[in-house]
């Protein structure tokens, strides 16, 4: 990344308090919207913030360590989810309907053959990643391509201009390869990152737990990020963060789902600090190691209701607050303009 | 209220449970929604529940306890956002129209001149209760006709098609308020019930508790709730109360705003337990006694903002998430009808 390529922004924090401060509400009072509005605010660089045209790009991949039945799913409902989500019937469909979101989906590389369809833009890298327990999960040159693509999709969609993407993830086993970039990056215990994922059981959850640590200790030395990536990464994960690396080249915000996407932007700011100027965390979700992930971060997710389901739901769910956000400081009389009075003195 | 009144749900929470696990997603995966959704299931007697025409309802009043400076605000600023309301310059107005909702704003007795307007419904009882620091707030007579004008308009609501009305209020001196009836129905001790309001200082806030307890004094009996929302009252909480008593007697939610709105709920709840299946609550705000109410009453706010506007603007933040849970019951995709599998096995 470039530093030059980013936009410095002209609004201040303190100009888009005073705009908060005007409009016909005590002070304050809108909580923590208003720290959010104050993060619209910078990443748009306006105190009268308009989200348009407002994209879910959501990535399916598989993943090698699947085989290893670190899910309780198979690997084949990537795929079917994928269609699921061509055919209109997924969680993701619904809340993108309601909120007039469009919804972009992305094979990054599903293993199972998937038909052609209209909706689906076919980045695929790889019929999934190698199995990381025993090799790396991709190449140093599918690592690059996967992060350009995912550079390529966002520069598209925002220059056709959308100011607001919201990313989202469909991968079995991709809680696992999460957890275990997690446990890279951080130095946290491995046991600290590893979750249930989709619904393990105790017995289920240690196994995942020794199978990556099997999949960890195949490399001791310390790696770059992108190198961290490519031994433990998938191409959902990969794309993701070549997402959010274009973005903060632009005048938009990224809203980020659950723990896996969670898991790309640390990744992401590693690679470039600027990334974090323009995430809004969108929720806290069930998955063990994301609350912990999401203070490290300094993230105040909006909401907090123990969701789990990924493919974009949780950032769709919080998307009308931050849209609520944006319209408040644009729409709202000021005390001026309503004739109404800003204090008892 | 005659229990023979209430409609008995046929759909049962079994029933909308396994409604829900057979949508295309993990098991559990919506997390706190999961329950919302029983709940709207029940409350709309329904496992495709759909809300039509949610309505927001703003009751604004003034109170005579105001005249003590019990708020940051001076009692004209009631009226002053009534009219703004009307004007389409607050922020439950940005929120009304991002998420199309209608919004009915009551004068239920508001201090000031209020110009007559379309969009207004006039129920003044009177120009705001009298000071409970010395006297009755107001009469059984105008408590009872209070309570009735918020029965007739939740049933002429809910009569005309909707089955979601989101509860809001505008009084200044209304946290003062709901501060006493909540420590004369809980017993919990009156400087635990006491919050900052629109934004009082430490001095402020002594002082509005020190009036408070004056009040309190004045009737030392244990009352029914009615003659405690007589004594203590606004006419704001008491159409609340009215619209919460009727929205039990249809197939209908109700979605409790803040503080204030909670304490309407509380003894509505106290009157007709019924009341308690047909509220969803929105959020906690910042309001100081709000997180302990919300735990009396076993309720699980969605939202965790430190919000504290009122107007109704936390209920409706959270409505895309009541009517995301009733749209993902209703059109989801089945495992079966998306070619999903299940489970590994």
């Amino acid at each position: 990344m470039q530093r030059a390529d980013h936009i410095a922004p002209s609004v201040t924090p303190e100009a888009l308090q005073r705009r908060l401060d005007s409009r016909t509400k005590p002070q304050g009072s809108l909580g923590e919207l208003e720290s959010l509005g104050i993060r619209i605010g910078l990443a748009l660089d306006t105190d009268r913030p308009r989200f348009t045209q407002p994209t879910i790009m959501v990535f399916a991949a598989d993943h090698g360590i699947a085989a290893d039945a670190v899910s309780a799913f198979p690997s084949a409902v990537t795929g079917q989810m994928l269609s699921n989500y061509l055919s209109g019937g997924a969680a993701i469909n619904v809340l993108a309907r309601q909120h007039g979101l469009a919804l972009k989906v992305v094979d990054a590389g599903v293993a199972s053959d998937v038909p052609s369809h209209p909706g689906l833009t076919n980045r695929s890298i790889a019929r999934g990643t190698r199995n990381f327990r025993v090799e790396p999960a991709m190449t140093a040159a599918q690592c690059s391509a996967a992060l350009g693509a995912g550079r390529e999709l966002a520069s598209a969609t925002l220059r056709a201009g959308s100011n607001a993407l919201l990313l989202g993830e469909m991968g079995i086993g991709n809680t696992a390869c999460a957890a275990i970039l997690l446990h890279r990056r951080t130095g946290w215990p491995l046991a600290d990152c590893v979750g249930r994922g989709t619904g393990l059981d105790d017995t289920a959850l240690a196994r995942k737990t020794a199978l990556l640590a099997e999949a960890a200790s195949r490399v001791s030395e310390n790696l770059s990020p992108e190198r961290t990536l490519a031994e433990f990464g998938g191409f959902e994960i990969a794309m993701l963060i070549g997402v959010l690396l274009e973005a903060a080249k632009h005048r938009c915000v990224v809203v980020v789902d659950g723990f896996a996407v969670s898991v790309a932007a640390l990744l992401a700011i590693e690679m470039d600090a600027e990334v974090a100027q323009h995430c809004i965390f969108s929720h806290c979700s069930a998955e063990k190691a994301h609350r912990a992930l999401l203070a490290h971060l300094d993230a105040r997710p909006l909401l907090d209701l123990l969701l789990r389901l990924g493919e974009g739901s949780g950032a769709a769910l919080a998307w009308p607050l931050v849209d609520a956000t944006a319209r408040l400081m644009s729409e709202m009389a000021s005390f001026e303009s309503a004739g109404v009075a800003d204090r008892a003195t």
